[in-house]
């Protein structure tokens, strides 16, 4: 049986979906070119029995705290498990310890990474064709990927300089009620967002939670980079300072134990109510949706976090120092090795963020697929072009983001060399 | 910020979402009940440490295939991985000696078990709102939630004595026209169905794949059970038999390695074509889809999932040799059992399946959740009610399902025993 794309899900036309397709392709095809695009965790500390070592540990926890009854300790490991998660009281600890965040395990809801943690709160939400999510653009991909597969539209809101441009914002939910649309929540990145790096500050983020409160919109705080703060203090999450309940607070363990895990969570303890009584959490509503996606997240998966979280006594600060120093001296090298090629140049611009794994560069030209793949072929450097940030809109076409989170000195240095020449190539006057 | 039940997603209002919530929920009230309900896999011939030697022979094996690269070892467990999967090449040669079905990696999706497969299969269908899917009635409540999820309407057909009803199913495919639905795809359990334990007969299944062509119908073979025959020859899979890629094959670890690995897979080797031009698989437009809900399956399941494979040859019929002939004996011994009981009343019938873990028995009592309460505090006994099997129909009242996997000999005779004693109190007359 043959199908045409005509019959299948208006998501798989998205040119989004097919950028994302392509980028993975470029690498793939120029795996010897030097990758400012890959936004992945430095493995240089991984050990091979890493996985098989936080496992024996959970288990070993698992012994103890059952009183050594090993079918119960087989049961868990080895069966379905709650939709909810396993590992929920490690994690609870783990956000006092290490995020200010006090929560209990019943908010929890441990996921198949942060993106499945987007697709269920967006699916909640996601009650009529009208309702409609806002997010701080340039937007995470992964964010306005899964809008599409829960048929929700995006709507971008300016970040400005700081992360978070409020009259923008006010402006945006006013117009779509104006367009009979519901604006349901704000996606946001408030520390070194993916992809400017920009971090909100303080102040912003008492006031986001205040607009937030005003507008009626729930605020999808993501934060995969926060630990990862190159100098100076680490801010509060927007989920710290909420008291009213208005954040949902996305979590990754892809940066601070293994991607390879897959596992992620939200907390969402906003209480839900039907006809006045309550019914419980959001966390119990979104776990019912997962039920309904993955069953539960992998046990095994949750084992080899949980007995990373064991390992450190819950603080993934402490359990990263070594490798967050390392993405400290690439992100200072990155900004220094920017300035020193292309400092005082009125048409090139980047910005400076105070940690995580992304810079945003302003170029002269156009950067898009086309470069990307004239890049690899002809410089041997990959960058990420930023249209995929602002889908249907132009405003990333003379952008590019560049990660330096998995590099060593020398290949950020000869990077940005190669990243030089083509800034020379494409800025030089067109020839005969 | 607190939320209303009429704000959140439809589906969550569902019926069938809080008829398993409330099942779980009397499983954990009533713990020392013995449980008919339960569909999981038992667990005793399973280990402490079976995942982590699953996982150093998975790794054992990377090792060897690289070459002894390490860092690309670690590359692999570690971090991020294709969409698609890790370990398609072992699953590819399991479906060719297990299941007689040739297909290349590349038609192969891992997911994050077949949960996650059904809602890859029906987003990716799902175009327009008169998209609807039909199932074969009673449906597992997991397909059923899926595309509550995925928001397409399941029209259920028939199952007849034999698995399916043929003319009902041309029928509710023509009404679904006339009514100006696009019926897409048809779901079935061919092996000892959950909830019936029927197994279709090999003529009927040539017959589904070519009613499937006639009508249009992608054909979605779910198989979890189907390497617990109990007695004699194993069918074919409507995938083995498939020519014309009229089936996508849904395929689980659960029940042949263990539940919390989490790893299932598709079989999507469907071409795909754009404006007369071939793009590629349907597996690869749900491996676009898979990277928006959870960007791949984890690394570490596929790994767990790889090394139980590879330590068995790639059979997990050889694999389950033991376990097999557990849920033979508890099937034999469930069937004689009803039998000695019930044999005889007219009034009390049961399925007789050659594999699998379940048997549906019709009862002259509703048999709904009020009982079920009833049943386990007063009986001490779990047992599913048939009504979440046929949602929106009152098909199911007089029926339940009983599950035998993972019980010993003596709690099948106690269990029987008490589901007698319940059978008696409610067949009894009323009494003043």
């Amino acid at each position: 049986m043959e199908l045409t794309r005509s019959q299948l899900a208006d998501a798989l036309s998205d040119p989004l979906l097919d950028a994302m397709n392509f980028l993975n392709e470029v690498a793939m095809r120029f795996p010897d070119a030097i990758s400012f695009a890959a936004g992945r965790p430095d493995e240089r500390f991984a050990g091979l029995e890493d996985a098989e070592e936080d496992l024996r540990r959970y288990r070993a926890h698992l012994m103890e705290s059952s009183g050594g009854d090993e079918r119960a300790v087989i049961g868990r490991l080895f069966s379905y498990g709650p939709a909810k998660g396993m590992i929920n009281d490690l994690v609870a600890r783990y956000l006092r310890v290490d995020e200010g965040i006090e929560t209990g395990p019943e908010s929890l809801v441990v996921t198949v990474g942060a993106q499945e943690g987007m697709v269920l709160v967006l699916r909640a939400l996601r009650r009529e064709s009208t309702d409609v999510a806002l997010a701080v653009a340039p937007t995470y991909a992964g964010f306005t990927g899964a809008a599409r597969i829960v048929g929700m539209p995006v709507l971008p809101v300016a970040s400005g300089p700081d992360g978070v441009d409020f009259d923008d914002l006010r402006r945006v939910a006013a117009r779509a009620r104006a367009d009979g649309l519901r604006p349901r929540c704000l996606y946001v990145i408030p520390d070194f967002a993916n992809p400017t790096g920009l971090c909100l500050p303080v102040a912003d983020r008492h006031r986001l939670i205040e607009v937030g409160a005003e507008q009626g919109l729930l605020l999808i705080e993501d934060n995969p980079y926060g630990t990862y703060v190159a100098h100076g203090e680490r801010l509060p999450t927007l989920k710290a300072l909420d008291r009213g309940g208005q954040v949902v607070y996305l979590g990754s363990f892809a940066k601070t134990v293994m991607p390879g895990a897959r596992v992620g969570f939200v907390v969402a303890d906003q209480p839900v109510t039907d006809g006045g009584r309550r019914i419980g959490r959001l966390a119990d509503e979104l776990a019912k949706i997962k039920s309904m996606v993955t069953v539960n997240t992998s046990a095994v998966g949750q084992a080899v976090v949980g007995g990373r979280l064991l390992a450190h006594d819950c603080s993934l600060v402490r359990a990263n120092e070594r490798v967050a120093a390392v993405y400290r001296d690439n992100l200072d090298r990155m900004l220094r090795g920017l300035e020193a090629r292309f400092g005082g140049r009125p048409d090139l611009s980047w910005t400076s963020p105070n940690g995580g794994f992304f810079i945003t560069v302003r170029v002269p030209f156009r950067a898009d697929e086309a470069l990307l793949e004239h890049s690899a072929r002809r410089h041997r450097i990959l960058w990420t072009p930023m249209s995929q940030f602002y889908p249907g809109s132009d405003s990333g076409a003379r952008s590019l983001r560049l990660s330096c989170s998995a590099l060593y000195p020398d290949q950020i240095d000869t990077g940005l060399d190669r990243l030089a020449a083509l800034v020379a190539e494409q800025s030089a006057p067109l020839s005969a």
